[in-house]
């Protein structure tokens, strides 16, 4: 008779890219599956833009948890792990009930665990600047997506008033996104999209006035991709009456406008009714938290260092993915997904080893190392465009304009983790070509 | 060549079933159509309910205003209408932006009026009951069926800990309903079904412990119905393990139970999750600050006493309809809605009329009274059963079971406002039916 050993807990914090990848595909007969996780459903960020203008509907995008565990015996905490002890191996989780729900009740509880995986993603940086976290939109879960809308919304009805200045109504048409990643330019293409496509329509009066102004601190938006697309999106923005303002720092944000430094070291301040700020994202506190149990090995303030088979440098049976890492990769959620896909292919196979004893010191020699290899890079502008960059033999080649947008919808569909979100997805696109968005908010 | 009079402006106040409908059917060529309402959109308020659960997603059952509006050249305030000048006749609107959205712009204006239709409807009634402003869930917007969305999800969450009592996770599983009214009955029936087909596959270390108890004070539910509608209801709760409590009264409702009183006279303490109220309405505030101007003729405290051609009495060129008002009628949908249909045949007939120079002095004359006929009750009872009493000839037929629900859906599909309703909620009906409703709050 083969020996059966006691199932080892595996404890995964976080449902983001990584952690719903390796949740996904671990097998559940082999380990003890734990997650932990303060939202409980997986988010499809790319288009987290497009909520907020209801070209797809939050639901759409928001894969729950639960569904991605199916009939395994997974147990799952909706909790924040604000701790956790490498000595003995056990984590803090604490859930706090939102006061909306008026539940009132804040729980706490201690977990044991055999192998942890910290894959708890990042959140927005304001590197410091005044004023950001009081008054700016992020856009980054899907609560400020939501937020977002209703500010729009409420931009729109207030500037419906007659009795209000001109300068007042210009002042709260303005929206300003800070940041010329791929979110800041997704996020001002949509903005656009609902202007000309909805807007127009449904509030004609206002419609001339509304104004959208990108800043990026770099000469140039999308820097990762290539020069070619970097102007091509500098072109359509400029067609799309998209005011793009490079090489341009934000100084301050204030409660109704923002202090900004021009490329010539003048300084200006510029009213704006809705700012979002997408321009860079830092890990989030637990990844220091742990970091500070690991001092020695632990050197780098931006987040956790791991070797190249994601391995926390300095601990035992901990590794560590996506954007609470600093690594040689970009914070992407392909990285982060192909992470999730090599460690639990790695767990999978080395519990499967029966020579394997210790998983954590032997992967290593059983497995090759993580490398991330681009499937190519898609951002979509506004107007029906995208821009594309896939690698192709040695080089890559980039595409941009309308037949890119149906290949950034096709991916879109394509890497949805499910069937009923993709099916939802594409009923909200089909949906919202026949009758438009709304300017309502649930 | 035709005389070329000043149109004259006529405010709708409210965008619900009374006053929605008389937008969709005003002809705006022949008045100056304004229009207030703190919501800028309809809401199909038969389907509020089976939101709460996921059945339906919350933008399915929003119409917003401006499509309802179309082409037309109407005008739209989101905002509170809060004073009315009868004499000079004028209209005071405040907006108070939510803190949510940070907007922190707050307007107020005032417009004048040559005809005014008040349709705001009414408010969710506590009668005084302590506690219950504090304590309880409402569904009456669409505010409050995502707040019990919210706290069904955290309640679900907070019960998946480990180390909480048993009795605490009993608490925290107790769903209590007070009301049998079409929607506590409705809402009972969503949660019934929300748990058999969901929850007992997501949650089943929990499922077996949700426990669903609805209250009401007289001696039977759904008591417009009839008897028989009434007790296959009751029958049927039975059979779903609803608890039904009748001659039972609430006396307090505290953080974290009710205190009720049984038909025998005892009173008892029941620990409760989540508590929803939908136990009656009463007509909102504005309806009492314009009884208020008119206390010769305005004598009823409970809302707006009008004619039967719809004029307040005591008012000049004010016409009411809907839950702010006090007649023979129930506040139903289907009364407010045959209202809105009257009001704006009637007003249409008499612009068109030359001979017409007062329409609110010759309504009486030249329109026949409205009368409401009803076209039948339906309501929906959980487990896909719905009950139905429909007029036919003298007498009513009755039905209850599985056909009758499919008629409550062909119901809901007909009477949504608009194509792109329609679709969406059939489309949610048809993913619901594939996929189940989901855990995960957005």
């Amino acid at each position: 008779m083969p020996q059966v050993e006691k199932k080892k807990t595996l404890v995964l914090l976080g449902t983001g890219w990584g952690s719903a990848t390796i949740l996904k595909n671990i097998d559940a007969r082999r380990f003890n599956v734990v997650v932990v996780s303060p939202r409980n459903y997986f988010l499809f960020t790319p288009l987290l833009p497009s909520c907020t203008v209801g070209t797809t509907e939050n639901r759409s995008i928001m894969e729950p948890i639960r569904h991605i565990v199916g009939k395994r015996n997974v147990k799952f905490y909706e909790a924040e792990c604000t701790d956790v002890d490498v000595a003995n191996k056990h984590l803090v989780l604490e859930r706090t009930n939102p006061p909306e729900s008026a539940l009132q009740t804040n729980l706490r509880t201690t977990i044991p665990y055999d192998y942890l995986v910290v894959g708890v993603g990042g959140t927005y940086n304001t590197f410091g600047t005044p004023g950001v976290e009081q008054h700016a939109c992020f856009l980054k879960e899907m609560g400020d997506a939501s937020k977002i809308k209703r500010r729009l919304k409420d931009t729109i009805e207030s500037a419906s008033f007659d009795n209000i200045s001109e300068s007042e109504r210009d002042r709260l048409l303005h929206m300003v996104v800070v940041g010329g990643g791929p979110t800041g330019v997704e996020y001002a293409g949509e903005l656009h999209d609902f202007l000309v496509d909805d807007l127009k329509k449904w509030v004609p009066q206002l419609a001339n006035r509304f104004k959208i102004t990108l800043i990026e601190s770099l000469p140039n938006v999308l820097s990762s991709f290539d020069k070619k697309l970097s102007d091509y999106t500098k072109s359509t923005f400029e067609k799309n009456h998209i005011d793009l303002r490079t090489s341009t720092m934000v100084k301050e944000v204030k409660e109704k406008s923002v202090i900004i430094q021009n490329p010539d070291g003048s300084t200006q301040d510029l009213p704006y009714g809705t700012l979002v700020w997408a321009a860079g994202i830092r890990a989030r506190q637990f990844a220091h938290t742990l970091r500070s149990k690991l001092p020695a090995d632990q050197t780098n303030h931006r987040g956790l260092l791991i070797d190249n088979h994601l391995r926390v440098l300095g601990a035992r049976d901990i590794w560590a993915l996506g954007d609470c890492t600093v690594t040689e990769n970009a914070p992407l959620a392909q990285v982060a997904s192909q992470q999730g896909k090599w460690l639990s292919k790695s767990l999978n196979s080395m519990t499967r080893d029966a020579s394997v004893s210790d998983i954590f010191a032997q992967i290593d020699t059983k497995t090759k190392p993580f490398k991330y290899s681009s499937n190519g890079s898609l951002a979509y502008i506004g107007g029906e465009k995208a821009i594309a960059e896939l690698p192709f033999l040695n080089g890559h080649i980039t595409a941009g304009g309308p037949l890119t947008s149906i290949m950034w919808k096709s991916y879109c569909l394509w890497e949805l983790f499910s069937v009923r979100s993709s099916m939802s997805v594409a009923s909200d696109w089909f949906r919202r070509a026949l009758f438009g968005r709304t300017v309502s908010v649930d």
